[in-house]
């Protein structure tokens, strides 16, 4: 436990990001999202988002797509580091498979994302045979 | 100051780290990663590094490529989270624009990186036409 955030409540909080994303629920993706550290989102081929409001616009524009693929998540790891921990893990949306890293820290005794990114990885990915885990 | 480490030190970091992409210098390279944090890199389409050695291997790779396109840094903005600070910025590589996270966190007095992504952006990015930040 560094700075009262673990790897275990970032990595549960990284599943909940996944559930919600999966569920197309807007506001548990909402919640999900810290409020007193800055937040950033880099959608891929989107321009940079910095603004809270902005992220979770962008969030609910995509969770009420409905011809969305579905998404699910694969292989995360946490690694620590001086009181934030980053998760990074495989995205299946539909035929395409992304890599991102999603950065959590500890706010009111809770994990929350502060900064999503998402893009190409090889594909298939290493691991793709076996259980699917980060190297 | 957070953690003993400010934006400041972060984007100085950064910025080092793009000086030593574009002098092709893998020493610099090999000194701006951190040895006492995990350490984690994204380049675009490839599979997720997780070891420090297959990072530096990787850069070196990149930076010994007499081919590669020159690299320059625009826009960095960085957000404290906790210990660590994430710097955000534009990355020109030839005629392609990507948008990267680079993680920093405090090592022995100084700032080093943990995390890099590199992936797609809007292109041409938010404030293309104006002095290149991000918004």
């Amino acid at each position: 436990m560094i700075g009262g955030l673990d790897e275990e409540h970032a990595l549960f909080a990284n599943a909940a990001f996944y559930q919600a994303f999966a569920d197309r629920d807007a506001a548990a993706m909402d919640a999900l999202w810290a409020r007193s550290h800055p937040v950033t989102c880099l959608h891929p081929g989107w321009n940079p988002l910095t603004d809270r409001e902005d992220i979770v616009d962008s969030w609910r524009a995509i969770l009420d797509n409905a011809d969305a693929p579905k998404v699910t998540s694969r292989g995360a790891r946490a690694f620590v580091s001086a009181g934030t921990v980053l998760v990074l893990c495989y995205e299946r949306i539909g035929d395409a498979v992304l890599v991102a890293s999603n950065l959590f820290a500890m706010e009111d005794g809770a994990a929350r994302i502060v900064h999503h990114q998402a893009g190409p990885c090889a594909h298939p990915p290493v691991g793709d045979d076996r259980p699917e885990t980060l190297q």
